[in-house]
């Protein structure tokens, strides 16, 4: 999966996979509203940085050069998209580093505090919540990962390995394969996005029960801080105090640069199955699904789409579609797989006769999957609405949720774009006590008003969310624009020790400042 | 499961249930070098309490009774039974509270932190790493929460409830079982401690893979701490931030009071089945256990015994013996079962033909289990060395592990008693990348001198755990008895942190002062 094409500056991906303008045109029939060419990409080499305003000792990792400096002048939301085509650089990075080893990192982090240079850690730089984008007045350095990309040690007795920080989903997935082994941990962003950018931000992955979060898959963390490195020791299980990786998994960077772990692999699956069911109406499937997972049985894939995306996905008209899937390293899954379809028809499911071969459904999906975001690009130069939000509630409340979510996300809509929209959902991880419904959002935008536009959007979302008692994020992180809805879920005491905690391992406040807290003001 | 029967004050559990006299002389037998009868128990009247150093306003449900106070001088460590037994009550605490409310948990705290008391919440009282015994100067205050004991709240579609933290086990599963449901958390002392004790020291219960600590039965938490009421959000999952929950589980005390929580529930198992297989040796029996840990098939049980264990449950004779159970609400599990003898069986397991029945066969090793402390104050009134301790690696380093410490600990035995003693061992829980090995030690001790020999052994177990990169505690906790251990292996940032924390939410320094970090000297 090596790849020379080149990195899209303002886009997803890489400029390859990018919708050619007539294929962007060829968008204009999904929704009313939408011109009949899209907008252009500007060349950045037209753009205007802002000067500099460090000059870091060549003795360290450091470039100013304009292109790597551009290129980390946004993340990769949809709001970031559009900003990008619309030229404005002024947010960029001062520099960009790229340490090639963890010596370096703490060089950088000494430098960065005796000179009040801001670091954002920026992983993949694929963020969708503005976490890798500093939005304050200092000086500010994009820190890049992505030279230490090894995976050092294998362990294939207890089955894990010590994997760098930087290393991209491919990078790494191809230095395990040798040896028998995966992470399988698959976030939509898997090709452009790194080990230390999933743990940072508690990225969801492949297993849609039980380990739906790269938090269970951590057996140790290395972490560089400002005070010193933090490495915990590789256990299985501990009950040693309040445990000191769950402090760094989703500090999102204000804490220290997660350097390396210890990761817990999979065999890669011998068996696999799917199969597909189909309900009518929002309680039989919730229902369906509520039971599944309350059976203990722990499906690999549990996806259930409703009609609006499943019609968007070409899968049906008017219905739910519960996509299911089991895999094993050990044993075959028939078995397993007719359990789940079992409490499907019990709950009124309508099971597919013939449940598509496996890898050839699975592929096929995951394809479209990961082909997703460059559609939204393409949209974005069309200038559409196009974005998701995703949440977890409990059972008791999902339907409320689901229909209060979609009535005032779509009244929003409908205020600001002044005609009715999409919002879709579907449900991508599930548990025992509740489920992680995720929202698409669609609608014909105003050229040179979508970022406006989509934050009203966005603040009736978090507003219906907070409300009704969901989280403000299942997997996207908090970032910065996720801030309001975080400040109202986070309890107040864990405010206080989580500013104790930053203050104290990270004294100079120069750790991606404005992310989970407030930046403190100068002089403090 | 309502009992009458009184606490013991010096040792396990419930004076009805020590053993008699001579059941006691009767244990002479099982190993040479005991003494032919047991010492005598004080009466509790006749030891001399130092007088109480505080007095608490009459408006605080404050007792300083002397039986009540002599009832919390120790927890119920060997040591502890031992010290009880010789009637030191000096450490005692100056007063015992017991509040009815929340409210009343606030008002304490206020009054603790201006008048300088230190605060001890005690749970059940059944720690057994001096987690519930303050060992500085200050007066102390030890806090019950056993009058919080009600389930406030059930939801049955997302299968959860809210409970108040001073419910002990059964107290808490006598009012989920009206509603079907159940936590199904069995840790050894469950009759005697509560669902706040549990979360505060990441007890290790009824599962032996996957849902193996209370942790993750936790949906959300409510803690008092002297800032304030901490309470997060009731959800499924989520990826805001650092998880609040993980900061309070494990914290024992030090950062605050747990009040409540929203756990997560089962349905009451429908089918159940066990079965058993011996192996010859540790290098086979290992390997069965992993490749079961490893093939995604989660069994509720997995324990197993060692040569030298299984002869003293009566179960062997120079095997190894493999329990395992499978349980499920939803579908028959014999198909489950078989697949996990045909890994034993394929890594040279003989697996017993007629496994016994389920229930019977684990009832029976239930109530044996729940009968063990009693059976060690039996022992620790004949003057034994009679205690346990318990850790964590990952699989690459088990059988290394299990022959070091045997070998050690068991010259440390010889070293101090003279003679040699027994050092067994089972696994009780298992993971994909690891086990957690628990270990018991019996030898014939010196009457007297039981305590300074039993913290020799204590001391060259816990060096061998730390060299080996094993956890000081796997679901026993850290308490004071654990401290050299827990500094060894706690990263230095992460203590950073936590002094952080400790010091933002606790800023009078009431509570707990010992656990986990150093009390900070008067006047800091």
């Amino acid at each position: 999966m090596t790849t020379t094409a080149t990195r899209s500056w303002w886009g997803w991906g890489t400029t390859d996979q990018a919708l050619p303008d007539d294929e962007c045109a060829g968008l204009a029939g999904l929704l009313p509203g939408l011109p009949a060419r899209p907008r252009p990409v500007p060349d950045v080499r037209d753009l205007v940085l802002p000067p500099t305003r460090i000059a870091p000792p060549s003795t360290l990792p450091v470039t100013t050069d304009p292109a790597a400096r551009a290129a980390r002048a946004f993340g990769k939301a949809y709001r970031d998209v559009v900003r990008a085509l619309s030229g404005d650089l002024a947010g960029a990075p001062d520099a960009v580093a790229r340490p090639a080893t963890e010596a370096e990192v703490v060089d950088l982090l000494d430098w960065a505090a005796a000179s009040d240079v801001v670091v954002v850690p920026v992983g993949g730089g694929s963020s969708v919540v503005g976490g890798v984008e500093y939005r304050g007045d200092r000086p500010w350095l994009a820190l890049e990962l992505t030279a230490l990309d090894r995976v050092l040690e294998v362990d294939p007795v207890s089955r894990a390995a010590r994997i760098q920080g930087g290393a991209l989903g491919p990078v790494l997935e191809a230095q395990l394969r040798p040896h028998g082994l995966t992470l399988r941990h698959f976030p939509q962003s898997f090709e452009f996005s790194t080990l230390g950018g999933w743990l940072a931000t508690r990225a969801g992955g492949h297993y849609a029960t039980l380990h739906t979060h790269v938090d269970d898959l951590v057996e140790s963390l290395r972490v560089v801080t400002p005070v010193g490195v933090n490495e915990s020791w590789r256990l299985p299980g501990s009950g040693a105090g309040p445990s000191p990786d769950r402090l760094f998994l989703g500090s999102e960077g204000i804490l220290g640069v997660l350097t390396e772990a210890w990761m817990r692999l999979q065999d890669r699956p011998r068996w696999k199955a799917s199969a597909s069911a189909t309900f009518t109406g929002a309680t039989a499937a919730f229902d369906a699904v509520r039971a599944i997972a309350q059976a203990g049985l722990h499906p690999a894939n549990c996806r259930l789409l409703d009609p609006g995306e499943a019609a968007l996905a070409g899968a049906s008209s008017g219905e739910w579609v519960l996509v299911l899937g089991v895999e094993s390293a050990v044993h075959p899954v028939a078995g397993r797989l007719a359990e789940l379809t079992d409490l499907a028809r019990a709950h009124g499911g309508r099971v597919a006769d013939a449940p598509g071969a496996g890898d050839a459904a699975a592929d096929a999906w995951r394809s479209s999957f990961l082909r997703m975001p460059y559609v939204r690009d393409g949209l974005a130069r069309m200038s559409a609405l196009v974005e998701t939000f995703e949440t977890a509630c409990t059972w008791d409340r999902l339907e409320e949720l689901y229909a209060t979510v979609r009535a005032e996300v779509g009244d929003a809509v409908a205020r600001v774009t002044g005609a009715p929209g999409l919002v879709n959902c579907r449900l991508t991880h599930v548990y025992p006590d509740g489920a992680a419904p995720y929202f698409t959002v669609l609608a014909a935008g105003r050229p040179g008003a979508e970022v406006a536009m989509w934050d009203e959007v966005k603040a009736a979302a978090s507003e219906v969310l907070g409300r009704l008692g969901a989280t403000i994020t299942h997997h996207h992180a908090v970032g910065r624009d996720h801030r309001p809805g975080y400040d109202r879920q986070r309890p107040e005491p864990f405010a206080v020790a989580l500013r104790a905690t930053k203050s104290a391992l990270d004294p100079a406040g120069v750790l991606n400042p404005g992310v989970l807290l407030d930046e403190l003001p100068a002089g403090r």
